[in-house]
């Protein structure tokens, strides 16, 4: 890993080996569950993306270098995430897509922010989104949360993680039900809860946003309730507030929270998290975040939720769910501290020996022939001694050395075990794992983990 | 596809589906010979991007939004090739890399330039290279032709192409072996020789590159010589110039020709060309181009060639050899034409009837027994009318409508043909072709060429 221009990493071959993994993975649990890939242009028309005026996300602005006149052809910039494109996509190609519309998006994005762990200046975010015309059923919510947590569970070789989850209508509701005279401000002074002692975000309710102390208290206990069952249900009941929107943020959010049950295990915890505040003043509904264990400090890795509009021509709406993991996010600190890396740089899982330059059409061939049968391959570059030639290999965790002979005795030698067989390059296969790069976890992935405020209590 | 800004071109799902198709094809066939993946960042900074000189390549200059000096920023700009990042990339981690490096790059790539057919202002290149330090043995030139035409021989549904192959050490020693006083000067001048006719040119190398009558007449004969075998080489040897370096590109241009003779079929060209002189001014030995049936207009979709300095850190060289796919290039015009598309605009397989929203829990769960075993699979967004539900999947192109049957007696029907039969989800598999979309090829593809002036003659 390369840092020569700061916030824009690059990889080695054998981490991006790593990351190609886990991008992989990804597409296939996005395409079982039938979302198909779009990708949009790196660049969106200033105004699309200043739109939501939010200036923490610092936009890069393009200028063509032999412009004549330096801002004709400004009023683009790169998008900074892809929700923005993927809602500008839906309107101008509505008349192509079929709704509701299931896209996966995998693609860079850039933001000119400062550089630090866990915030790039180009990193790639892998999103999901249902998006549908007009009307868009509770049902997706439940789906794209399951979607996620399976692509989740089937990263074996991350670190724990914890989806939490939690719901505007839910907290809107209770909020109202109490009578909350300004729902956001609550939300905004709820949402420091990890930074401020209790007391003191009690006191900013009262002498800020307006509660009385035992409004304030309310907003703290339900701030404090989480469950990774529907047990929060009866403990928000238990707080004696009734509301109909209350009602129907507690159906929706035990839906989602049933409909993941089954990823969870002993590396994936979804649970219901009342106090996640962050979001809930854009999303309408559901909202999702995500912690990595040992890496709290990271902030959520993977967030998204329900917009009753994600997107809207003036006369059509588009309602939408969905999730952005941030693959860079996730994978930087773990390379950064040697946590993962690929069991190889290359693809390749044989050498085929070259015992002189006359023989390189035969050692080809025999390459050709493993190729074929869909063994990554390459031969030697140079006939120096087998001895160099098997370093050669070792050097870059090629597992097989392949010996050609020319009266058709070849063999295979194993050099992870030293074991030389004769092999037949029509029927010899490598063992299953070992035909990708494997991701290797350094064994102390759970030793460096440090407990942050947000480990389960 | 949708131009809402011109020269950033967007695919429709069934489109993108197309070119992942693509994008996987090539990956497996560079990683099968040994090509490790790597992708380096999106932005250089100017001076590196300027170094070459080459005004044409548009480069996009960033300048961050919110940046308080306007100048401090800058000095970043949009990569617009993939060649000038890997070799800061290689002098960069040359500690940390494996020599020979082969390394295939994947990535998107801008420039400002006025679009057009064929050219874009963000585009995706597929990259192969081999890169040694100090030296590259020659067979590494035989190697990356040999992957590439393997590469474009695997996209059985693109037209045909034709691999043309030159070398500048063939060119620069018959100019030197008749005498030419400027080597430089008469390649820029034969360069010419598809748009004006042979006269013209003849003219212009008598009156501007100082050549007598004789020698621009020999360089035309040259100019003139192609074959799909190594008959070029009498060829040449009958116009009886004689020089070492000569020899040595005639031995080089055979091996390249001589290496790719397997992957010539209908649709594959590999012919030696000696009017290749495009590219003759930089590269310092073999030169690759691609022309590709029908659209000779594009100019060459795939090129490449031997770099004796692909890279150089003032101690150390860093000699290179590969070639440059131009992916956007290639399929935009075929989806423009409507030429190539995919059978559906979603992954899945099979949709998952849903006869009740009550139901809609064993729905899922079929679905997710599905896959299990691989087969990507939807569920009905909406009970409606099973009717309605099979136009549903007739819309996105999904080829099975799975029913469901609370006790246990599920259907399964082909939409295409009507057929529907008994099926069970623990053993049911759709026939391999339709596990991913497939790319289809319009009747019209070979109607629709119009003779170039590249045809064969």
């Amino acid at each position: 890993m390369t840092t020569s221009l700061s916030g824009f990493p690059e990889l080695l071959p054998a981490q991006r080996a790593v990351e190609l993994a886990v991008l992989d993975q990804l597409r296939t649990t996005f395409e079982l569950h039938g979302f198909a890939s779009i990708e949009t242009r790196a660049v969106e028309p200033l105004d699309a993306l200043l739109r939501k005026g939010e200036i923490d996300k610092e936009v890069y602005v393009l200028r063509r270098l032999q412009a004549k006149d330096d801002g004709a052809d400004s009023g683009l910039g790169l998008h900074y995430d892809l929700t923005v494109p993927f809602a500008r996509y839906v309107i101008e190609n509505a008349g192509h897509l079929e709704f509701p519309l299931r896209r996966y998006q995998i693609q860079k994005v850039w933001r000119g922010e400062r550089p630090q762990e866990g915030r790039y200046r180009e990193f790639t975010q892998a999103d999901i989104d249902v998006v549908a015309r007009d009307t868009l059923p509770f049902h997706h919510d439940v789906e794209v949360a399951r979607v996620m947590a399976e692509a989740l569970a089937s990263l074996p070789f991350l670190p724990a993680m914890r989806l939490q989850i939690n719901n505007r209508k839910l907290i809107e509701g209770f909020y109202r039900g109490i009578g909350v005279p300004d729902v956001a401000a609550v939300m905004r002074t709820v949402d420091k809860i990890d930074k401020v002692p209790a007391e003191a975000v009690s006191r900013l309710l009262v002498d800020e946003a307006g509660l009385s102390p035992e409004q304030a208290a309310k907003c703290l206990q339900l701030a404090q309730i989480r469950s990774t069952d529907t047990s929060f249900v009866s403990r928000v009941w238990g707080l004696g507030v009734v509301h109909p929107l209350l009602d129907e943020g507690l159906e929706e959010l035990s839906a989602v929270l049933e409909g993941c049950a089954g990823f969870s295990n002993g590396r994936i915890t979804v649970q219901a998290d009342l106090s996640i505040a962050r979001g809930l003043d854009y999303y309408t509904g559901t909202v999702f975040e995500t912690r990595m264990a040992g890496f709290e400090q990271l902030g959520s890795i993977c967030s998204g939720g329900r917009y009753d509009s994600l997107a809207s021509d003036g006369k059509t709406t588009y309602p939408g769910v969905g999730i952005s993991l941030g693959v860079t996010r996730l994978l930087m600190p773990l390379f950064q501290r040697g946590l993962l890396t690929g069991s190889r740089s290359v693809p390749s899982v044989v050498l085929v020996a070259l015992p002189t330059e006359e023989a390189r059409a035969s050692s080809d061939a025999v390459a050709q022939l493993l190729r074929a049968r869909g063994i990554p391959t390459e031969v030697a570059a140079t006939p120096q001694k087998f001895g160099k030639q098997i370093r050669y290999a070792e050097r870059r965790g090629i597992p097989f050395v392949w010996f050609p002979s020319a009266d058709g005795a070849h063999e295979v030698k194993d050099i992870r075990t030293g074991e030389q067989v004769p092999a037949d390059f029509a029927a010899w296969m490598p063992p299953a794992q070992d035909l990708r790069p494997r991701v290797v976890v350094a064994p102390t992935v759970t030793a460096t983990a440090t407990p942050g405020r947000d480990e389960p209590q």
